[in-house]
């Protein structure tokens, strides 16, 4: 059986790939694994029969012959593990690409991710400014020890891996601000992940979920400001 | 040859056992292996020695036989597949077990260093208190959400595991604060965690580091202080 993942039935993110299935998405069109989607409503997200599969009520999951697994990193490094080419042959390049996978997700992503958070939830208090120049100071070291890792390879450590498709994930959340564009290696960097057709595939599938629940709402809006009145 | 891992030659946490070789120890002690430590100045970590190890110029690496990796999950991973005792033998369990570690360092840590942060870089701000209590009811949630998952069972998902080592890592952090004093459940986990013979190697072997540091320091300044005067 095609493995099921779920994803936001409307991410908050308005289709532009930031949310953690798309990470997922890329790796099943990576490796060519066709995939089922069930799309949750944020209520749904919280319901005991979620819970059962994801302790902390977020999306992805990811089911297949009765294995369930949550955390789009363990997921992604599932697929990588179980097909080729998300992870070279070699046991020690594995690891290390390993490493990548988890330098994205605990070393990069909490610094990008909470800058995030900041300009969603604290633009409009007192602190915003200097709150915010904290963080960016923070994105901005990391940002620039990616930098000069990565050089001028394509990818970290060798050939597209797991490690570089997470990573890309990650960097997508501060593309076109001047914390990535300080650093033209890493908007090629980008850009070269980006274009890659299994990237592509996988945020035209999830901005196409965005699209339809759009459309469904003008609809169910147009419909209810056309209803005779007296009906409800 | 034994491994060698890289650790703080003076802690910040005043060897409390939140540095992140900490866990990489304890994964080392739950399987047997004997291990070489290299003590870095925070001098040391940004040079290019150890930046051509560490990208971003942190503890803990792990070095054997040519292999060299970074990041705490990657290197526990590691030690995990490589020896066995962290990890079950059944796959779809074994997965499982890595979806655990990865909750404990993308899911839980992040709000948990966070807030750590704050306490030790805003407390002098004026925006303290909002702050705080912001992070600390995003906390709050993620640990209301493990402890419900945990419920009585001695460990997450079956056996003593690699998830439950990094899980419990994180918890160290809120050790004895009401947030996880609000779950007896955790506390008494944490205490089954804190109790194994392997994490009391651990942590008396980074905490006696700490104390040699001091000694170390206390030793020069009692000798500088009884330089003759012209002499420095």
């Amino acid at each position: 059986m095609h493995p099921t993942i779920t994803a936001f039935e409307r991410s908050p993110d308005r289709g532009r790939g930031l949310a953690r299935d798309m990470r997922v998405r890329w790796a099943l069109e990576e490796v060519g694994q066709p995939y089922a989607v069930r799309l949750l409503s944020f209520e749904a997200m919280q319901q005991p029969a979620h819970r059962a599969l994801h302790p902390f009520g977020q999306i992805p999951t990811y089911e297949q012959d009765g294995l369930v697994l949550f955390e789009s990193g363990a997921i992604v490094l599932h697929i990588a593990r179980t097909h080729p080419g998300l992870l070279p042959g070699a046991p020690d390049a594995r690891m290390r690409a390993v490493s990548w996978m988890f330098a994205a997700l605990n070393t990069i992503e909490p610094p990008v991710f909470e800058r995030a958070l900041c300009v969603v939830l604290e633009q409009r208090t007192p602190w915003f400014a200097e709150r915010l120049e904290t963080l960016d100071k923070r994105v901005r070291q990391r940002l620039g020890e990616l930098s000069l890792h990565l050089g001028q390879s394509p990818w970290l450590d060798g050939e597209f891996s797991a490690g570089n498709l997470l990573m890309l994930s990650v960097l997508l959340r501060v593309q076109g601000t001047p914390l990535l564009e300080a650093h033209p290696n890493l908007v090629e960097y980008l850009a070269r992940g980006t274009a890659r057709p299994a990237f592509q595939r996988a945020f035209e599938a999830q901005a196409e979920v965005f699209r339809q629940a759009q459309q469904a709402e003008a609809l169910a809006s147009a419909q209810a400001s056309q209803a005779p009145p007296g009906q409800t």
